[in-house]
């Protein structure tokens, strides 16, 4: 039983978590079991994620919680249900640490249904779930409830997978032509030997597939990052690793569009709705472009903001993490040109252009800031 | 150059094909320039992709085209556009053999903007795409024009990558946890040592994921494949060769509902979109549910038909593919029930119900078929 290990026997550090998140689990029961036996009414205190407790702080660079709590007492009936939902919540989050097993928000939902736990809907589930990463101050993933996968990652770095039936196996991440996707076991692997020098983030499948065909990797001594869009919490999880861990310089590159450098930024500041989770977000990660202000500099095929760009630009304009350069200068340059573009764009110039010409520019202009 | 190169001196399969299209390639340049030669206006030949030309052929399941051709020839001022495109994206296909990379329908697209080739938009290029596909009688993939990749794959299977800068480097499909991704690299690898016995493919990334954790590769001794939806062609392409090279059989996974049920019919019997390739679909794989009448016999969490889902059943009642069993036979259960459920619905009984109860008892009725 991982509860009777002591935290310093444990070889990685996904299990030092685990073990943290059991402790939690085990204390939490504790105190209800010891309220029922004092004939009290057993109670959970947690952080309130109402938008009005939503916050953000300058200084760390990222929405938190503010103080406000919520009560949840089995004596008011009103609160009898939430309150047995996040304890079922609980209780499946440590059989699923215990037995080293992952789930998906969909599953934990059928799950819960099948032990007749009255969740009206599936975003029922999901917002208990995040209750309870507010109430253990941690992701989900830690607990292995994942997302769906779809990122993938390559570059010379060596890790070696901590799960179940897999430990200590090595895999060196130049091995797989195509990059290998960040799934549960890889999101929470141990990098064991690192011969990079920085990490390329693209939100694009085509223009990751360009960096890896024209070996951005050895030009540039870095590991190349596919988010498939936005990025899913593992893949945020495991590029803030990369930084925190082996003290790599993060470079992001999206479409030089409103969602592009909207993804740039969840990844760099946080999402409002993950401001119960401060483990997620890389404030010193660099979004490297594509910039509104690229189109005119590189020539670049660009189309017309549409109306949905128009009024998330608007939304952008007064959201506190647009508040300074490169991003308030880029949404007047959105608004001067009211142009857009992609990523792909830059294979106007042939396809190595990108990573044999714009790459090279880019970083040294960031690295002469 | 690879031209220069005889077929039997080729060590890989992908590479054999190459040499094909590049000969295609060859003889579609040396025609034209011998009517330019000959004083005449050059022009092309290739199979109609219209509606009208697209029927089903029930002895080999799947549709393909009929004998209608269209002609394009430089004499006519309205063929003239797109027949450069043609020929330009000829040469682009060309280009992407003789270097090895890889582009992307949009990559393309931009490409040919900077080279000045007038497309109006990507609708314009991606059909210009298609009719070469049709010209050349492969798919686009072969040519090196990929989707983004999202597919993925695990199991007992070791294959050597093609690829240049890879090649002979080879891959145990146990070695990564989450499994590895099939990008251009994977399509293309070479199948070197096979231990399983079946391939199971699923649409959906959490019961892929249940699979793996569950060890039913083990259990079943089978290839995991993972969709993600609607399987990308290059998926279809590498489960059709694990099909025809490796002689295994492959068993389809699906939601209960007529999104799921079209995704497996367009794995076994192809779409009507790509009826001028007839190398992606696989007549011989067969769907194993989850089946509508699932819903009762598993009782199920189920949710209503929407009227969406309604208005496509009445579409897929008229369909070629779906007028024999199960396809009929659930369909009805459709209409019956009004009902539909999600794989992820069979952990009501806990999580490793699907593979420890559930499979091995579909695997053992279609055995007995």
């Amino acid at each position: 039983m991982p509860l009777e290990t002591s935290e310093k026997s444990i070889k990685y550090t996904s299990k030092k978590i685990e073990l943290q998140i059991l402790k939690k689990l085990e204390n939490l029961g504790i105190n209800i079991y010891d309220e029922i036996n004092k004939k009290h009414f057993p109670s959970i205190e947690l952080p309130s994620r109402s938008t009005t407790n939503i916050i953000y702080n300058p200084k760390i660079r990222q929405y938190v919680l503010g103080d406000k709590k919520i009560f949840r007492s089995a004596r008011n009936i009103r609160h009898l249900r939430p309150f047995a939902q996040l304890l079922w919540l609980a209780t499946f989050a440590k059989e699923l640490i215990l037995t080293d097993k992952t789930s998906t928000l969909r599953d934990a939902f059928y799950n819960a249904l099948g032990f007749g736990i009255d969740f009206k809907d599936q975003a029922e589930s999901d917002d208990t779930i995040m209750d309870l990463e507010a109430l253990l101050n941690t992701s989900r993933e830690n607990f292995h409830v994942f997302p769906e996968e779809r990122s993938s990652v390559f570059g010379p770095l060596i890790v070696e997978f901590t799960t179940k039936g897999y430990e200590g196996r090595r895999l060196d991440l130049t091995s797989i032509p195509d990059g290998a996707m960040i799934g549960p076991s890889m999101a929470k692997a141990e990098f064991i030997k690192c011969k990079a020098k920085m990490v390329l983030v693209v939100e694009k499948g085509a223009v990751y597939q360009r960096f890896l065909e024209e070996k951005a990797h050895e030009k540039f001594k870095a590991i190349l990052i596919h988010t498939a869009g936005q990025a899913p919490r593992a893949t945020r999880h495991f590029i803030r690793r990369l930084n925190h861990e082996l003290h790599l310089p993060i470079y992001i590159f999206t479409d030089a569009d409103v969602f592009g450098m909207h993804i740039a930024s969840v990844l760099i500041y946080g999402s409002a709705l993950a401001a119960h989770i401060t483990e997620l977000n890389i404030p010193d990660a660099l979004w490297a472009g594509v910039y509104a202000s690229d189109i005119e500099r590189y020539k670049l095929p660009a189309m017309k903001l549409s109306n949905i760009d128009i009024k998330r630009l608007k939304e952008l304009e007064k959201d506190p993490r647009y508040q300074k350069d490169p991003w308030k200068k880029e949404i007047n340059v959105f608004w001067k040109h009211q142009k857009k573009a992609e990523l792909e764009a830059f294979s106007r110039y042939g396809l190595p252009f990108i990573v044999n010409e714009f790459l090279p520019e880019r970083l040294a202009e960031i690295e002469r800031k």
